[in-house]
């Protein structure tokens, strides 16, 4: 299974009354189905997944598949706090077709949460699993790091075939890649590291930069690949700008904003999520501006 | 409405087969309705609430209606990521009877969260809550803190009539009640400093402590109440060390250990988290022999 | 040795050209004779010790020894980052008077600093020592917190005899004062939490605010001396917003003007400490409006 | 100025009754001499600089002048906690021939330091220093991060030619790249990320690892010069697990024995920080071999 490239993590967009809008969720697929991204993330953070209701997970993953062009890798966010309800959503995700599960960090109990607390919960969800295990650490929303000597372990476990490390430290990058089997994949989270992520043996990354300015993200990709690391430096910075002001200062309402201006369906977050202040829509739209003139608006 | 006194934080008994076990948790309370404890928490983090089913959650707020004695205070844990399903939460609580509703901060989404945003999340759930708000800040877990200016500013709300504290700061009680107006009701979450939190005027405690020696902590309450302030310096020093190996070392499953060392029905907490290790079994069998011989199992 | 009730932690005041203004610091001590403080803390971390050089240290150390009351205990900050520094600095106070050494934790090389660290570091300052060390653990500035079980090993040396705690964290108070004997003195350094710290055992504070503010803070220890929980509790509530505003928010410099507004030697801090903005000059100055009318500028 | 390439953190050797050994700290230069080295760190955090007396640390200053071969470049660690302290220093080092300072950020009164606090220091500095200054951003040791604003802000300054970022963070890398002017000199202090750091268009590194194992890390250089980017890949990976093990994990008392395997003159530390304990030491010796058969003691 190649899971390399890039991978944008969807957003979930609403109607105005508050649902769920599955045709704009299926619009903004069409698109990128469109690009060379190389697959889709459906319920990770940037999907709102913990503010959704499980009827309306289901949905999107639902819409996910359907509306993904073949090709197109499916990986479906799963990870919940109990072990069982992990394992739960895991199957009900491979049973819709997806590909790939990414299983993130238990993260309510920190104080009680050991090395071994994370060892049995990845090779149990592992064990259960009919499709493979994507670690998945995102300090910044849980407070858990997912540490070195727990990743190498787990990558002996066959079905857990990588990891998407969301915490921007690229030692750990470095390492993890040292010590880990060859085969063992190595996604960033990080818009703002993603070609020092690449140089460091990482596979790809899953972004949500990547669901406001996809193709952008995919050339830089590229760019590394072809070993063009030059024009790749130049590149990363002027993506790590966009994602630091897009992404960091603006959070999913600031994303959706910019998805909005590049002409996908944005539209607003989910409470307690407040919509991106006016100051902040300023400097988004200025530095959506230095990309190419956004698409019109569907 | 007296929010004041001992409340423990409810376990969550299962039973082997890992379903809920609503007759032991029943059976819980029986024993708790015997003692001095002013009311109850049920679903609270204690509760492994962040482990619970829609379904089981639902089933453990009746039984504790149900059990619970006239006269005992029935809070429910009602805070949930999103605002609405918050509000949902809290809703069903209060049409099922409960007193109180206990609501943690939202916490995943933490570089988005600003003040404006627990405000508006608040006052949101108060607005729309046919019972009384309790805020609950409980960083240890959600790596959030309520800081003293919101909470002086969500004190002004009439639905809003106090908060649970569990950081441990005292100072935190003793700005807010300079600040907030006099009936806003400060509880501590911590049993290592109850008597200094009682004497910078909190009211009292939700304590997960006191599903395991509720009578020990009500002793500690009375003997602040009844001005002998030596006394209840050595009980506070002792329930310091207890509290620190049962659950700041033992966590949940050390709790159930000591609830089952003194007769109640503790058992095992669900996956990921883990059985307490044998030393610390040993320490804590030690640490609950200090106190009065344990009930007969019932 | 009576360590117990209110010491200050003295500022060092500037000539206009920068040098160290002797007379000054004398001219603050020969005020605080006047009242009830128990004694003096020179070099601390409101004397801005680490900015200061080692000749001006020495001749504050001088003056204050000449300056103080007879009866006012003399405490002397000396802790270094080398264990022989300190042990130096320490006899060197000792030399001059001082009846006890202050010793804040090595806090530079952090990730190797261990337990063991601070065991051996503290025990051979203290077998070096003609006069008794208090431990002094300041979290704020260090980013090292002395950690309970290494407290409690150092309370069973025979010159080690307390603690300045500056976490205000009241549980470490509670659980030190369980473990460690009867004798051993904990200080608080926190005038947000003395009364709660004295209500768990504590025997005074060592605080900046007493600078500004001594006689205030006398008053509230002597309030928890006679008994008088409930004129205390409102006592310390308007000390805790008064440290807040003036040493919290202000720092080392909004403390100096604070003092300049009640008629001590205050004066502005040295760089890189700034002075204090114009918005927190009101703010202090509303705040120390409060308390009784500021004596005249001396 | 050419700051770029590798500069080793030097140690400081001591002798048995524990006075600075000048001799073995020039015969470890007589040895790097020899090598691709750019130049040297006389002074830095490795050369345990808090430990020293004023005088020691004058004296390693005159013997790094004296040792050091034509070519090398020289820069002098000169930060302390107080502006005037730090130009004092700074001033001192121009006088003895050094070429660059190293000046690290103020960090004791951390609560009290902002933004402005940093430029006005720095400025300060700048503006007094006969020599060109490279801003120091420590935090595992120092607590403090120089923020990118800042740094890009004092960037513009003529005398502050670049920046040692020790924090490991590349995406600092990224973004003070893409915001400051082209000759700003960006240098890392993590051995652990050399290679993405040079990807991101740092200028070389200042490393505590390359007092042990200055060959390697200059050949890493190397390899990324001539774009070697897989054989670079492989060494990183290498010289990440041998700096993680000798620097991270074993501390200066580590490198120092790594340095002792190697031939270099490593010795102790100096009290409070202890020898590495016997299972770091046969950790480290393992990871020593790995690398070419060690020199011949000297």
């Amino acid at each position: 299974m190649d899971v390399s490239g890039i991978f944008p993590a969807l957003t979930t967009p609403y109607r105005e009354d508050g649902f769920v809008a599955l045709d704009h969720f299926k619009a903004n697929l069409a698109r990128y189905n469109k690009t060379r991204l190389a697959g889709y993330v459906v319920l990770g953070s940037t999907g709102e997944s913990v503010l959704l209701s499980a009827a309306e997970a289901d949905s999107l993953l639902v819409a996910g598949k359907e509306a993904a062009a073949p090709g197109k890798l499916l990986i479906a966010g799963t990870g919940a706090e109990s072990t069982a309800e992990t394992i739960a959503r895991t199957k009900r995700a491979a049973a819709l077709g997806y590909d790939v599960a990414l299983v993130k960090t238990p993260y309510y109990y920190k104080p009680a949460y050991k090395a071994e607390t994370y060892l049995r919960h990845y090779r149990a969800v592992a064990d259960s699993s009919p499709i493979p295990i994507l670690l998945y650490s995102v300090p910044i929303f849980t407070g858990i790091t997912l540490e070195i000597p727990e990743i190498v372990a787990l990558a002996q476990h066959p079905n857990i075939i990588g990891i998407k490390d969301s915490s921007g430290a690229i030692q750990r990058v470095v390492e993890v890649a040292a010590q880990a089997h060859k085969e063992f994949r190595i996604l960033t989270g990080s818009a703002g590291v993603l070609h020092p992520a690449l140089v460091s043996s990482a596979k790809g990354a899953i972004l949500a930069l990547a669901s406001a300015l996809p193709e952008k993200c995919v050339e830089l990709f590229e760019l590394f690949q072809s070993g063009q690391h030059a024009a790749a430096q130049t590149r990363q910075q002027h993506l790590a700008l966009a994602s630091k002001a897009i992404v960091s200062e603006g959070g999913i309402a600031g994303l959706k904003y910019a998805m909005d201006l590049r002409g996908y369906q944005g539209g607003l977050p989910r409470l307690p999520l407040l919509p991106v202040a006016d100051a902040k829509k300023a400097h988004i739209a200025q530095v959506v501006s230095q990309f190419e003139p956004a698409t019109a608006r569907a």
